[in-house]
């Protein structure tokens, strides 16, 4: 079990993050993840990482490579679940993960993606053929 | 990180599995799966265990364990993400999962537990005060 799955929930893929992130698992998840991206042609990733309790650089510097290759693939990245803690260490190893997208819990980054997801008219009217898009 | 997240996405709970589970970490989710039906009142619990690739008679139990708990606190547990093997072994340690439904992965799960939910009538128009219902 040294692969994190991804959960595919529409549009969205959700990944939850529960062990400790060593180079190879890290490397592992970004390849599954672009892989998923394209074949689901996923809109957006939600990144749960309220079981994370120690962050470090490597940690910030992952979070930021899969946002940044998720944007070149035109999905959303946005980080959800983060420790106060967490959130204290990220800010005084002075990763302020710029271009990382974050929410409270899992359900408000949901809604958020989705409205993003809409807005952007991918989410209108699954099944529909899609050529009455407005 | 010997604690399994329980991800709240209105109301079901998602539980992905990723660690092998032992006695400790078991009663640890049972506990806090409780805990978070009674607290949220979910109606649903989605558990993934795609990244789980070997079962045995304890994972079994504890699926129909927290199947049960579920249940009488009048919530669906649905198993999603079961690799064929598992499956296979499953069956062979006879252990057909009774009273646990499964699905083929969580966006099949999820949709089946919103139907469930949405017919029991508690999906219905959130935000309303419900006095509504039909």
């Amino acid at each position: 079990m040294d692969r994190i799955p991804i959960l595919r929930m529409g549009p969205v893929l959700l990944v939850s993050i529960q062990l400790d992130m060593h180079d190879q698992i890290a490397l592992v998840l970004q390849d599954d993840l672009t892989n998923a991206i394209t074949t689901h042609g996923a809109k957006g990733v939600l990144i749960d990482i309220s079981a994370v309790s120690v962050v470090d650089s490597f940690m910030g510097r992952m979070l930021a490579n899969i946002a940044g290759i998720a944007r070149v693939l035109d999905a959303i990245t946005v980080v959800v679940g983060m420790q106060p803690a967490v959130a204290i260490t990220l800010v005084e190893l002075g990763l302020s993960l710029e271009g990382v997208r974050t929410a409270l819990n899992v359900e408000k980054g949901m809604a958020h993606l989705q409205s993003v997801v809409a807005s952007a008219g991918a989410l209108s009217d699954p099944g529909d053929d899609a050529d009455g898009a407005d």
